[in-house]
């Protein structure tokens, strides 16, 4: 058990006497120096290093968080994952009891002993994409569609609305991309009226084919698309399971499978993804972003410090459990990432947010923290006063790159605005960490807020895949060390049964609820 | 002190044993139709209600936090506000020493004896929405206008774009809006590359006219209309303080006017808001809008449990001071609400993210939470695992709506898309309330967590300003509970320093600064 553990004891000890970044002796040159890690020798391209000087940490305290991970088995349990063993379990009580496979989504390119399991998912992956591919080479020679709107909700709304965020530049010729997620029907009407339904291509995504608010969505659709004389059959494709209620010829233009391994907030690399990032960025970049990703799936399983994801898993867990804090803020100081955080939030709060580790007891120590974000700049500009003189300390996660996106850029008053951008966020990991003493207490800055920075070389597709790879690998790491199953979602399960009854309610049905009578007079006036 | 108050101690006795949400004798019917307070009486437009039997409370909790407001006079500072007192103030050490009168941006409508100061104030106020009518007229007239571009950051950004992004629905005809904020050159060159120049009004957003990242901007900005060859002077307005850089008739069509006592994550009732809704939704919207913002205004000046602002703030301090909760996430069931919770997380972390109390001393309790949200259903599909099943629990401010804004909707499987979202509101909201035992561990909820429901009838502008005005007052009462300045933010100004001397680095000037120097050397390959 994670709190019976040596290397636990260890830690607990030293976080009780956390390194003082704000003595100078202690945050010198030497340490910024020796305190990073990197991908560089091995990927010049991608170049990605992890600066950590500004965490509360000592060498000591990196020597321990890695027995941790090899007192929890962490490394090997990351094998087990990718090569298809039943990971998403839980023993001694009910659970879903599947394999997590969603690294073989993108293990086409320098596969390395995979696994039975492992293989045959990925070549189960590798055919659609040459359905896809088959699929857009027909879309581009009609020469029809313009835009692609994705009806899907949390996994299937999220991660590719954040990575086709980050890959607008890359955009083909006369493309757009658009997302009805919510079942607001103020959301569906607000996109449907604005875009030519005659050049949309609808993308139905939902692994069960049951999902309330995306079958909801896609009526609402229709009844648009008749409304224009339109025929819905001509308009839309769908992701899902194979032989749901949505893997039907005679709706759709095409059915796109995904697999009972892959979960929802797991699914951005397979067609969850592909579909729209395929139709605007052309199926080239889609290969390369999975190039990205399957290259740090195999930093993942490397035995050494240099193992990105897992450093910063563990430094997310000296946070958490050994200083006490609650929340982690991620910061990436670039316009192209403005959805990530929220992706993020997601694939880390639902995967990590259990009370109850893999023998069905109740865990007595913290498990997944809370998640939010928001792009540099206009973060410093807005919730960052909190972070610098708050009474709680928020640990926080940069993401920078060397170089803009567009390259497009202007010397205002001597510099670039990229120089700029860049100056800000190392002014900000050291600011929080440094702190600074001032006689006036309200311009004082206690410091010993612990941050470090992720700097990357540009965000192109290769390194967009190994980003979320990064963070995937990260959350997946955490909670192995946790004992934790990060790969089911019960917790959503109970709100939607209540939400049945009230729907009941609304169809006028004889229901035996009375609290939810007394909330539907609310809505009277 | 805040926790030598009497009403401290009781609270703090009521908070080690707080009512427990999941006995079916307490979670009652009965318990439902009593705790809520509404503002109908007054208002039947409006029909503002607060539901917060979900809420860990008891009528002795809330009758000892209504004690608390008075033993720290939280009222009478609100009047001390709204009058122009000076409360951005400290006493014992140096601070910005202003009056804080966003409220006067919008006290227009049914004036309750204004104090001289705040009168002047609204007069001033009023006398730019005339400058902005008529601009509006002229560029009606010249119909040369499509598209408006706000240059701002921080509270010139996310308080105008929630705005805007909510009123949607009421544009005019050919009319758009788009924003640059950030400093990161990929931002303003991805908009300025996909709108026609030619039909943009830009207008530049800085109190101080001195602001890094709007001016950087700014020079962008002319240097694309310089190379289509348009004149930038005839394409700029500008909203800053009177005499700014940035007021000056030889470079913009117009400058409005703001004031130091209207602070910039509370300026989205000013001009900074102003120019933007009154070019896309017409002056008579904007006026609606003030209108909603001032009634609440005077709500929260009111000695009686239906203060809703104040009523509010004291479920926060709650939860945050006696429950011992770090968090506080807020959730609108409504698309149109989508940027909403990030301005609110500026608007609270910003203001109530302090350590000193206005003696200067360091405070030995918890002031502003972490505030984070998305809208629902989305963040159901999200992080909402987390706040079922996760280890820490974070209170939740549901705000929901009776009727959609489009009210285009479609029945499926005998409910409408409205039906449903509201019904899962209300199911999210009990269930968090109640849990569930089951003997699976896997399927328990512990319930006890924390939540309220904002609900109105529906998000026209008049509501719009009432719910701004709502937090804003909101945030105002916890910070003169808590005995912080709300108004200042000295906590962005140390990363400002050390990023000029980055910049120095990067403008190659002779600066001494190792740890510096280091860093840039990180950005070689």
């Amino acid at each position: 058990m994670f709190t019976k553990l040596k290397s636990y004891e260890k830690l607990k000890k030293l976080g009780s006497d956390p390194i003082d970044l704000t003595n100078k002796d202690i945050f010198t040159l030497d340490r910024i120096k020796k305190m990073q890690i990197s991908s560089s020798t091995r990927e010049k391209k991608l170049d990605l290093r992890l600066l950590y000087a500004t965490e509360r940490v000592t060498k000591d305290v990196i020597d321990s968080l890695f027995e941790l991970s090899k007192d929890t088995n962490a490394i090997s349990k990351m094998k087990d994952m990718q090569d298809g063993k039943i990971v998403n379990s839980l023993k001694g009580c009910e659970s879903e009891n599947r394999k997590v496979l969603h690294t073989a989504m993108r293990d086409f390119f320098e596969q390395k002993n995979p696994s039975k399991e492992a293989k045959e998912a990925s070549s189960l992956a590798y055919k659609e994409i040459e359905k896809l591919d088959k699929f857009l080479e027909k879309i581009n020679k009609d020469n029809k569609f313009e835009n692609i709107v994705q009806i899907g909700i949390g996994g299937s709304f999220l991660g590719p609305k954040a990575l086709a965020t980050a890959l607008k530049k890359y955009t083909l010729k006369n493309r757009e991309f658009y997302f009805i997620s919510n079942v607001d029907p103020d959301d569906s009407s607000q996109i449907l009226d604005s875009i030519d339904l005659s050049k949309t291509l609808f993308v139905s995504v939902s692994k069960s084919g049951t999902t309330l608010e995306t079958l909801t969505n896609e009526e609402i659709v229709k009844d648009f698309l008749h409304k224009k004389g339109l025929n819905p059959k001509d308009h839309m494709a769908s992701v899902t399971g194979k032989n749901s209620p949505m893997d039907d010829p005679s709706k759709y233009l095409e059915s796109f499978y995904i697999w009972d391994y892959v979960g929802g907030r797991y699914s951005a690399s397979s067609m969850v993804g592909g579909v729209l990032l395929g139709f605007c960025f052309g199926i080239d970049t889609f290969k390369d972003f999975l190039k990205g990703a399957s290259y740090m799936d195999k930093i993942a399983l490397e035995e050494d410090q240099n193992n990105l994801p897992l450093f910063s898993a563990l430094l997310g867990i000296w946070n958490r459990n050994f200083l006490g804090y609650s929340t982690e803020a991620i910061i990436p100081y670039s316009q192209a990432l403005l959805y990530f955080p929220l992706h993020l939030q997601q694939l880390d709060m639902e995967s990590n947010g259990k009370s109850i580790d893999k023998n069905c007891e109740k865990i007595s120590y913290k498990s997944g923290p809370i998640i939010f974000g928001d792009i540099g700049t206009n973060a410093q500009h807005s919730f960052f006063q909190l972070l610098h003189q708050g009474t709680d300390i928020i640990p926080i996660e940069f993401i920078g790159f060397k170089k803009s996106q567009y390259q497009k850029d202007l010397k205002v008053k001597e510099t670039k605005s990229q120089e700029k951008l860049l100056s800000n966020m190392f002014a900000q990991s050291i600011t929080l960490a440094q702190g600074q003493k001032n006689k006036n207490p309200n311009k004082n800055f206690s410091g010993n807020r612990a941050n470090h920075i992720l700097l990357a070389n540009q965000l192109d597709p290769y390194t967009l895949g190994a980003l979320l790879s990064y963070f995937e690998n990260k959350v997946a790491f955490q909670g192995f060390i946790w004992d934790i199953n990060s790969f089911d979602q019960e917790g959503v399960q109970l709100g939607k049964i209540l939400a049945n009854k009230f729907l009941d309610l609304f169809a006028k049905k004889d229901v035996d609820f009375d609290i939810g009578k007394e909330y539907l007079k609310f809505l009277q006036l």
